[in-house]
């Protein structure tokens, strides 16, 4: 047998599936067909029964776990919690993760051709809802043969699809994991997108969003709204501790506008790092889906009604530090659930790394999640145990 | 006697005064002299004991009180707190208040005209600080005739002055008013204005801070780092109060990227109304001041060290939901102060509305200023009795 170790990344390539339908969206937009970019880790059981579904959140793609190359430069987003014998195991679950339409990933976005005009989409591609992704990772589901998904798994706007799944489609899912989100953004967190839009929409190299036309990006307003995104997806603590006050290579000021903390130059350089590997018009799609999304909107601000369609069983995690979803908002998804009669785990993680905790290897958490996922994979056993009991009675017809 | 309500604030005009000195700055830049613009309200009384300096903040300027017109659009930025009868009641004091130099208001700045090339300075003009402009304000102090203050105010990074006056000229304060500052920023706060500034200087635009000669400005920018600013001066709850989820002017949403969310519409709003009334080269330079204060520094990070020469009452005031500058960053002033055996006053006050909660009229907020407004006004009374008294008696020479 392979020895794997939680060090290494299995080495992986991304699929691909065309799905030829007209999609309607929920914001009444149209796509005449979209490709779906996806990968999966570990393998199928027979019964069909370990299969996890990962959704990706604000800047992430299909490429959650696994590495392209030897580089050390490609490991999933995800990779610290995801693999062989980590917390989310891929020797025993078969673990599968998308990138959403509207992304630049490879799935249809804004940056894909319009078949309509042989151009990319850039401003035409509609806006896309937590709902839509939900409906396109369902359509993946059937082309994958998964009838019911183990669990489905998401952080921060991943977990509003998680959420989404249990409430669109309560059949196909047993568990729901629902990690440092909430069931819909505040004002102050719309603030927040809001003035990445502006940053990037404001920038002249946008080009009303056609700026593919011409060989430019909007690169200035990506590392504006990259370095506000950052500071958000941090605590004040933690920043504090990595960087506090330090200077930059310097023993005293310069009194220039070169940086002179240590924390102007790992901003600038989280925005320049961002420019190239991501999407504008993607970027602003996403922040508006988190924007959009309140499943009780439809049903008079009754959250509990509105998860009521719920019957899979529920693990949510927060992080003391999260300032962007703090604990409330998942005590608020909690609260609902019970009202429900679900049954639902909730861990508060005490973490300093605010909102990016999620993604870290964080003791008590991958403690949580190892726990949890090991109680499905456990149910999983049960159930095969249980139907070859019942293969192994005398069938009475 | 004129009947003075707490509703009428009093005409007022700016006045100007020229320092034909060579400015050595804590940059080590300098200024060929320069002016700076003030107001003042009330009246220096015979024995000059009743003068208050306000220091004003990041977007702030000299015009705090009174008004220019009746046009009910020119108020003092603090007119809410100082007038006739209100808590800085200028019936018992003489408020002055200066445009810091760096400033767009008056005082001379980045868009002032340099003498040594007969255009404005816009980058030449050199770095800032807060000890720059405590020793500025001791030449009007001397210019005005006001050899100490009976208290010296500030909020944010006026609160920031203040505290260094305390620490420059020990001997011309009695009080120090702090409210709603810190001893020195934190890596977020840095990170913030950081983000603010790079929304400003990457703006096409800016022309490297030599806009004003292509009569352009960085608007884009200015309005970005204005929107993030006011997202930081309010608390998430206050904005949960004010907009909540809002819709703007509609029902359900349009999927545009045109504003959905009443947030949107108020920050950008706020963004554009700055765009006007502000020069962005200030704006650096005011952030920049901000960064840089940090009186400890010089003490190896002792803050009681640092706060040793001071011999002023003080009062400092912060509020519970300021987040940019929460209570126990002015709990570290007070415990520096109690350590050097000063009489100091704390008031933690129950505000949403973060750190903009200084400039409005909250009541337990008003109670506090007033009450230790009306001790100093006392002071100054006893001390003018005691006066009396010894010059009735006989003189033993």
């Amino acid at each position: 047998m392979a020895t794997t170790t939680s060090d290494v990344n299995e080495l992986v390539e991304p699929q691909y599936v065309r799905f030829d339908e007209t999609l309607v969206l929920e914001s009444s937009g149209q796509l005449d067909g979209y490709t779906l970019a996806y990968e999966t880790y570990g393998k199928l059981n027979a019964r069909g029964d370990n299969a996890l579904l990962v959704c990706h959140a604000l800047s992430g793609d299909h490429h959650v776990a696994g590495r392209y190359d030897d580089s050390g430069k490609t490991n999933g987003w995800w990779h610290l919690l995801i693999g062989p014998d980590k917390p989310i195991d891929t020797n025993k679950f078969f673990v599968v993760c998308s990138n959403n339409i509207g992304g630049c990933h490879g799935s249809t976005g804004p940056s894909s051709i319009n078949p309509a005009t042989d151009k990319p989409y850039g401003t035409d591609f509609p806006l896309v809802t937590v709902k839509d992704w939900v409906y396109t990772q369902s359509k993946l589901s059937d082309h994958l043969g998964i009838k019911q998904w183990a669990a489905i798994i998401g952080g921060s706007l991943g977990g509003m699809q998680a959420m989404q799944w249990s409430i669109s489609y309560p059949e196909r899912l047993r568990h729901c994991i629902v990690i440092a989100s909430a069931a819909k953004l505040n004002a102050q967190n719309i603030g927040f997108n809001d003035v990445a839009r502006q940053a990037i929409r404001t920038d002249p190299d946008f080009h009303n969003g056609n700026y593919y036309q011409h060989h430019s990006a909007p690169s200035r307003g990506m590392r504006v709204a990259r370095m506000i995104g950052h500071i958000t997806y941090l605590s004040e603590e933690i920043m504090g501790q990595k960087f506090g006050r330090n200077l930059r290579k310097k023993a005293k000021f310069d009194y220039e506008f070169t940086p002179e903390f240590e924390v102007e130059s790992y901003l600038r350089y989280q925005g320049d790092a961002f420019i190239d590997k991501f999407d504008a018009n993607t970027y602003l799609l996403m922040t508006k889906a988190l924007d959009y999304y309140n499943p009780a909107a439809e049903t008079n601000d009754d959250l509990t009604k509105a998860l009521s369609p719920a019957t899979a069983d529920f693990l949510v995690v927060s992080f003391s530090s999260d300032w962007r979803f703090s604990p409330e908002r998942s005590r608020e998804i909690v609260r609902a659930l019970q009202s429900n009669k679900l049954n639902v785990s909730y861990a508060e993680v005490s973490a300093l790394n605010g909102h990016d905790s999620f993604l870290l290897n964080i003791d008590d958490y991958t403690r949580v999640m190892r726990s949890y996922l090991n109680r499905i994979a456990r149910e999983s056993d049960l159930n095969s145990q249980a139907k070859i009991t019942s293969m192994d009675e005398p069938q009475h017809v």
